[in-house]
């Protein structure tokens, strides 16, 4: 193949082959045109591992797909806080695709945990955007380095699944631009992802898949992304509009009358032939880039990735709760294993990242293999709510013989799924009925939960430990033994809050409440910033998670403060008997912000292995970017100079160190003086002295701040309103002037 | 004087003459012209009695104002729930402002109380839209029954003191007219007053000042508004962009320099003369519809006035909590009256409704006063935060000996005020303390609250009863003697709901947090319809009130249900052993809505007064908008058809009874099929039958729906994605051609 597909390329090709270019062939496979010599390229689910269906397949998951490692759900990979287990990550699953000629693989999913009612949050990382972006950052890279594209997804503001095709998520510009898009922007500018997929939803109003401001005036002008934009499958509803608004594949391509509508609209003028021609490049690009000579496709090593995503779930699994140290389990002990799940796990979502898993082993499996002193018992039905008392009974008579029961709990995969979302975050009622009996025979309750998303735990006082696994893949038998046992030493942290109760949520009561729209009520105050902001109870905090080692933090200092970046250290160590991971999180807190701030915000991290008794000192770097929000009416990313507080915590509610810096960079807040400043601000700054004895009105400030019980009204009054207490406009006009030379 | 003010008298005045008419003289006047026969008229502060000040006073209260009767303030008189009460109130205004020749009353305040902190709630009525209007009517048309104006205020959206010159007080377009727009609207098309006043702050970045929108096109164009608005004191920034906005008069008006910029205006063709006329004429008919011929001030009855303020005052007080019928007290009890309050009591607010009070009894005065065995001592100082230990232990030994103790607590005048807003909502530290204490001593403890707004009560459970009397006016001595006596039956319901904390409040965090804008997350969801919707707990739910008696609620019949309107019926029986007034309040809950709604809203009230075993049967009304929600997209009022539960309560949280409706009236919220129409609801509606075989969609279709576990995929399927799963375009566009035929 010789050809190179560049613009005047382009241009030779007729329109009805430029249409068939930017049309999906079918579900999985770009157009071919053999007489040009383009080849087609496959894309394929999904994040977690390979879905690779045979071409006649359809996008619900009906068919059979090659067998693929099920990795750990991004939920769980989240949980990690490790970069480069996401690099690994990504470069595992570069590599089974690049062995099964795909040329894309649809994903990382970066959406923001909105509500954990969401149907889909299994598939995403977290409600806070900056780990998101890191995160989604290393994962794309890792698969890129292969030799194999991406598609980030869903872009942009999907945060529900009812409806989704139709929603219009209503968010303002500042929370879309810190919270909703901040991942998407992080990953275009840093790791060049291939492709971007366009996702179902409207936002305030205007479909995704014909929106030009996001997908190019935002995607392409602002951030300069030049790679493909496909849709989501079924996402285009009209696809000039689509071209037009910078979309330039549709997935999977209404066939025929797709490309008949780009014909016609080319041909009468409604759609420039140019803009077609822009996509047709990008689309050819991604195939040159991508293509796979022949069929090539090779074996890979199956075990080896199956290894890995054991050593991924182990190193992201959250010790949530761990009472007496009932964890690990000894060998000396009896062990109660109740609970479906354990031979029955959940491990991997529903919908389009559902993988044909290549070697499953279940919880059961490796304790019923290994040598500690287990006995098992289902002790409730997945396929039901209601508990079963013969079930029961038998989880009781168990429990009562041993010194330990582990409980796998968790959501039923019905309840669960790509497509629509969940009724409840509590888990099913004989799972819970079953715990709090067992918790009255016997104390020394050990809770493995398997779930897509942040659940309630109100039973949580009535056991001892918590271990949570998500759904974590193939190896989740091997994974969550070896955390229960102590072979490895729990490092997961919480990439989402665990909220008291459903009510306490920030979407609550709204969310899914109207069909045709998604009102984002909340703003910027998602996940831990709105628990911190309403100071709200939570069971779990955001980052939290515990080890079987006890971590110290010390020495934080400032490293530099300087005009582009400020940089410090903080000293950990390890003063507990084992080996452990820490992940210590730095928060900031602005000082000065005449806007709405977030109490904190998570803006770097740094995960550390240390030996018992080991000390290792850390840096952390906070760019510009870690201070900044989006000024909505100069649309610019505005730094506040002056005060922050960093906030270095294990999680985001047990802060070990603080230290407030004094930024160098950024804008001050001081702005001229006008008819619209108030008296309290003119007492206040500095050098305005003069002015106000050279424009006479010196005599009416000091008059009316001279009593203190008019200092609240001073600090509301303007000066444009000061004739109210005798200056006259002259004067005010004439301090203006001074004030401002 | 001969001259009628019609436009061609208008037009034959000169511009200067024309721009003094719109320029308050001062403080206090309009502009005469003697040379033209127009007399200047006056207008005085405020809602809840008269402060009429000499002319050459100042807006920030610090002249003494004439004698005039302290009314309760509006935050008492609301919780009377009582419409003639409201209109009596409006007359003893009107006849005091004829008296003292004042033509404009400037009140009622309307504004929604949407957090307590906002410091000017106490002259407000209520955290309800409908309750608002009501109440705001009839006091409109009280006043104005006396050949006196008012002026309707703060024209809107003046939700909070801090930074009110400048503050945006940004609002979506539902809760805009839903919550902050619906009582001026319900007052200008049922009770026409002579003036609005209009707010200092700005709307979405538009200062109302100047904000046509608002001025012109909502209160003129939509709802027929042909009175005069004003601004309030110090509003306006620019006068000529106000004149145009629709501002017809500047109080209290920038003298030359403002007449100047009118004349200069006009004079470059800035400003349209013709607009300017305009405002004249309003202005002029304003005059002349209330100017006063003469100095024709008399003397008016005053003792009698201050009867209605006690009558008003008792009629609103509500009980919170009565455990164990502590209240009313005996002759036969010792009691202890303890609190500063008593004795120096708080009874109105203040700011610019600060009256000159005629005569003040006080709590203590009248207790002392009675044949009730009455001990008094402070407790606590009112002008400290912390404790007095020689105060609290005479407290202490007075409530040993005595059978129960008075308390009254409250918030001290300098941290509730117009002008600031507060910092809390909890009462003072050394009023708290000593109420522990106390309960220490004698658990017999009736806490009597006098405040502007909503208070923390954390304390509640540690005291058998609590009298909420806000600030009840200048009788609040006799009017809390006579309710804690039980001379008077107490009858108030909060018109505001009393939270557990301030955490729990609709715009905790933010409320204040940004100097420029107040972001109004919460939409619609303001006051009850917050917490009902995030199913919080609260101290004392809206509408909350008890009586010395009990009340039976029976027979909720629907009595009509027509295109137009519903009314119903209930029985209201007295079951105790004294007299005493209920209030039933009817909520409405929209069972049928595709849109966010409030679990329920208050539509409708009736207060009755029955002996004791008396029933009665009262009637309510609910017009066409009781059941409407306000369609941003098509700006009108919209009714769903369909079922809608009814519900009968002695407070939002105590409903007694419930009725599903279903309406004549509304349109339905069927559609179109369109590609946008999801599966489930083409298999939901009736009638498509035929269309589905016709179009061949009716296979594709019956396959998908025939696995339950598609169900839910389905439901967020729409047709346009129909080709995800087997059938074709044309099939597609051939049904919704059929299905809409």
């Amino acid at each position: 193949m010789s050809t190179e597909f560049n613009l005047s390329f382009v241009q030779g090709l007729t329109v009805r082959e430029k249409a068939e270019l930017v049309t999906g062939k079918d579900f999985w496979f770009t157009a071919e045109n053999i007489e040009n010599d383009i080849p087609k390229i496959m894309v394929t689910d999904g994040p977690s591992g390979l879905r690779k269906q045979a071409s006649s397949a359809d996008a619900l998951g009906l068919n059979q797909s090659v067998e693929a490692i099920a990795f750990p759900s991004s939920a769980l990979m989240a949980s990690s806080f490790n970069v480069d287990m996401l690099y690994q990550l990504g470069q595992n699953l570069g590599t089974a695709s690049r062995a099964e000629n795909v040329s894309v693989l649809l994903g990382p999913g970066i959406n923001i945990k909105r509500s954990p009612l969401a149907g889909r949050n299994f598939e995403y990382f977290s409600e806070d955007p900056y780990l998101t972006g890191e995160l989604g950052s290393a994962y794309v890279k890792g698969v890129q380095s292969q030799g194999v594209g991406v598609s980030v997804k869903h872009f942009a503001a999907n945060n529900r699944e009812d409806q989704r095709f139709t929603s219009s998520s209503n968010v303002d510009e500042r929370a879309l631009r810190e919270i909703y898009l901040l991942a998407f922007e992080k990953i275009v500018k840093e790791a060049h992802p291939a492709t971007l997929m366009c996702s179902y939803n409207a936002i305030n109003g205007v479909l995704n898949s014909q929106n030009y401001r996001l997908l190019t005036e935002i995607l392409r002008n602002e951030w300069g992304y030049t790679g493909v934009v496909m849709s989501d499958w079924g996402a285009v509803a009209d696809n000039i509009a689509s071209l037009k608004a910078g979309l330039d594949l549709e997935m999977p391509g209404n066939g025929a009358y797709s490309i008949d509508r780009i014909v016609s609209a080319v041909q009468n003028g409604q759609l420039e032939e140019s803009k077609l021609d822009i996509s047709v490049l990008r689309v050819l690009a991604l195939v040159e880039k991508f293509r796979v000579s022949e069929d090539d496709s090779t074996d890979y090593d199956k075990n080896n990735q199956h290894e890995f995503a054991r050593k991924a779930a182990e190193d992201s699994i959250a010790l949530l709760k761990n009472d007496d140290d009932v964890l690990p389990i000894k060998q000396t002990e009896k062990i109660a294993l109740i609970g479906e799940l354990a031979q029955n796990p959940r491990y991997q979502g529903g919908g389009s990242s559902h993988v044909n898993a290549y070697k499953v082993v279940t919880p059961h499996e490796v304790a019923s293999n290994s040598d500690y002193n287990v006995t098992y018992t289902a002790g409730y039905s997945l396929s039901e709510e209601k508990g079963n008392l013969d079930l029961e009974q038998q989880a009781e008579s168990i429990a009562e013989l041993s010194d330990k029961i582990i409980f796998f709990a968790g959501v039923p995969e019905q309840d669960e799924s790509e497509g629509f979302d969940k009724k409840t975050i509590d888990l099913p009622e004989n799972q819970v009925n079953l715990i709090q009996k067992l918790s009255a025979i016997n104390p020394n309750i050990i809770v493995v939960l398997q779930n897509g998303s942040a659940v309630a735990t109100p039973w949580r006082n009535k056991v001892k430990a918590i271990v949570e696994t998500y759904l974590a893949g193939e190896a989740v038998g091997e994974a969550t033994w070896n955390i229960l046992t102590g072979q490895t030493n729990p490092s997961g942290k919480l990439a989402e809050t665990f909220p008291e109760k459903i009510e306490d949520t920030p979407a609550y009561g709204t969310f899914n409440a109207s069909v045709d729209e998604e009102n984002y009520h909340e703003g910027i105050f998602v996940g831990y910033r709105h628990y911190d902001l309403k100071r709200k109870e939570v069971a779990f905090p955001f980052g939290h998670g515990l080890s079987y080692t006890d971590f110290k933090y010390d020495d934080l200092e400032i490293v530099a403060n300087t005009k582009k970046h400020v940089t410090g250290k903080i000293k950990i160590t390890n003063v507990g008997s084992i080996y452990g991971k820490e992940t210590a999180q730095i928060y900031i807190q602005n000082l000065e912000s005449r806007v709405e701030k977030p109490r904190q915000e998570l803006k770097a991290f740094v995960k550390v292995g240390l030996n018992p008794g080991e000390s290792k000192t850390v840096e952390f770097f906070l760019d510009r970017r870690s201070f900044a929000w989006y000024n909505v009416k100069k649309s610019i990313w505005q730094v506040d100079q002056g005060d922050y507080n960093l906030k270095i915590g294990s999680s985001s509610r047990d802060i070990r160190l603080e230290k407030t810096v004094s930024l160098e960079m950024g804008t001050t807040n001081n702005r001229p003086i006008s008819g619209d400043t108030y008296i309290s601000e003119i007492i206040n700054r500095d050098g305005l002295h003069e002015s106000l004895v050279a424009s006479g009105l010196q005599t009416a400030i000091e008059s009316i701040s001279a009593s203190d019980s008019n200092r609240e009204l001073m600090e509301n009054l303007p000066l444009r309103a000061i004739i109210m207490i005798g200056a006259n406009v002259d004067q005010v006009n004439k301090f203006i002037e001074l004030a401002n030379n």
